[in-house]
C-alpha cells in the first residue's frame, strides 16, 4: 500500500493534508427540500452509490442495499404516505438505503447494521453536495409503521430493512455552510 | 437563504458543483490502524468536532457528546479492555462519540440517536482524512459489555451511551482510495 500515489497535491503543512475544499464539503451539506424540475443523470446516481459503498462497516460486512426510485407514481405514493417526505412530489429521484439482516451476524452484533447504513447514507448526502445536488434524510427505521409502508410500496422483502428515504434533486434553495459546534458537548479525558 | 454566496468557485458544469477533490474525499477515507509518534494539535481536534457537529440529526436534536482522550493511561486502558482497539496503545488521541438519552424523545423515535451519532462519526472520520489524519471506527454500542467498560473507564453517566471509539493520529500506513460499489446491491424502482 505504501507505494500508492499521493491522493492530492502536497500542501505546505503536511504531505497528506488535502485542500480546504475537501474539509469544507462537510460543513456545506445542508438539508435541501426544494428542487429544480430537472432529472438527475444516471452517471451521477452511480457516483452517489460509489460514495455510499465506500463507507466503513462492522467487520467490513457491507450489509447494505440501495433502492433507486425515479418512477413518478412511486415518488408520489411515498410523498403521501411518509409524514415528512412531501418534497418527494417535487424531487426527480429518491434513494432508499436499506440494511440486509441476512448479511449480518445473529445476535447483538447484527445490530451494527444501523450504524453501517447510516454512515453509507451520510456519504451519499455528502457526495450529492460535492456533485451539485441536494438531499434530505427522512427517517424510516426504527418506526415500524414507516418500515412496513416503505416495504409495501417498493416490494421490499421482510429481511431487508429500509433505513430512510433520501430525496435527491438539483437544489432550488441555497443554504450557507455551517457547523453546530457546541463546546458544552466536548469532554476532555473523561466526562 | 437564496441570497447566500456560492459555496465554491463556479465550475463549467454547474454553478454549485464542487471540484473533484471534494467528492474524492469520500473514497479516500480508509481505516488507519498505525500512527506516527506525534501529537494531534488542539486546533485540529476542534476542526474534527466542528465537522462532526455539522451532521444532520432527527428533528435537529443534535443528541451527541464527544469525549476527547489524550491521557496515555486512559488510552492504554481502553486498548487493553476493548477487543479490537489495540491500536490505541500507539494512537495519541481517541474521540468517543456518545448519544444523550435526555436529548431525544421517549419511545421509538428516541432510537434515531444511533443514526444521528453514526452520521456525526462518519463526518469526523472524513474530516480527519481531509486534515491529513488517520482514524478507525471501533464498535461499542449496542454490545452491553463494551458500553459498560467505556462508561467505567471514562466516568460516563448512565444516560449517555458511547457509540464507538475513534483512535486518531498521523497515519503511519497509506491505503489507496476505493469504493466497494457492487451493482448487485442496487435496485431500480422497487426490489
Amino acid at each position: 500500500m505504501d507505494e500508492s500515489p499521493p491522493l492530492s497535491p502536497p500542501s505546505p503543512t503536511s504531505p497528506t493534508e488535502r485542500p480546504p475544499i475537501a474539509y469544507d464539503l462537510l460543513l456545506s451539506r445542508r438539508s435541501i427540500r426544494r428542487y429544480e424540475d430537472r432529472l438527475v443523470p444516471d452517471e451521477l446516481v452511480t457516483r452517489l452509490l460509489e460514495a455510499a459503498m465506500a463507507a466503513p462497516s462492522a467487520s467490513n460486512e457491507q450489509p447494505w442495499h440501495f433502492v433507486v426510485i425515479s418512477r413518478r407514481e412511486l415518488l408520489d405514493e411515498l410523498s403521501e404516505r411518509h409524514p415528512y417526505a412531501g418534497m418527494l412530489r417535487e424531487a426527480p429521484l429518491c434513494i432508499v438505503p436499506c440494511g440486509d439482516l441476512d448479511l449480518v451476524p445473529e445476535g447483538v452484533s447484527g445490530e451494527y447494521w444501523v450504524q453501517d447504513v447510516a454512515a453509507a447514507t451520510q456519504n451519499l448526502l455528502l457526495a450529492a453536495t460535492a456533485l451539485g445536488l441536494g438531499t434530505v434524510w427522512c427517517g424510516v427505521h426504527p418506526r415500524p409503521e414507516r418500515v412496513d409502508m416503505v416495504r409495501e410500496v417498493l416490494g421490499i422483502p421482510s429481511r431487508i430493512v429500509p433505513l430512510c428515504l433520501v430525496p435527491v434533486g438539483y437544489p432550488a434553495e441555497q443554504k450557507p455552510p455551517r457547523t453546530q459546534f457546541d463546546p458544552a458537548r466536548v469532554h476532555r479525558d473523561g466526562w
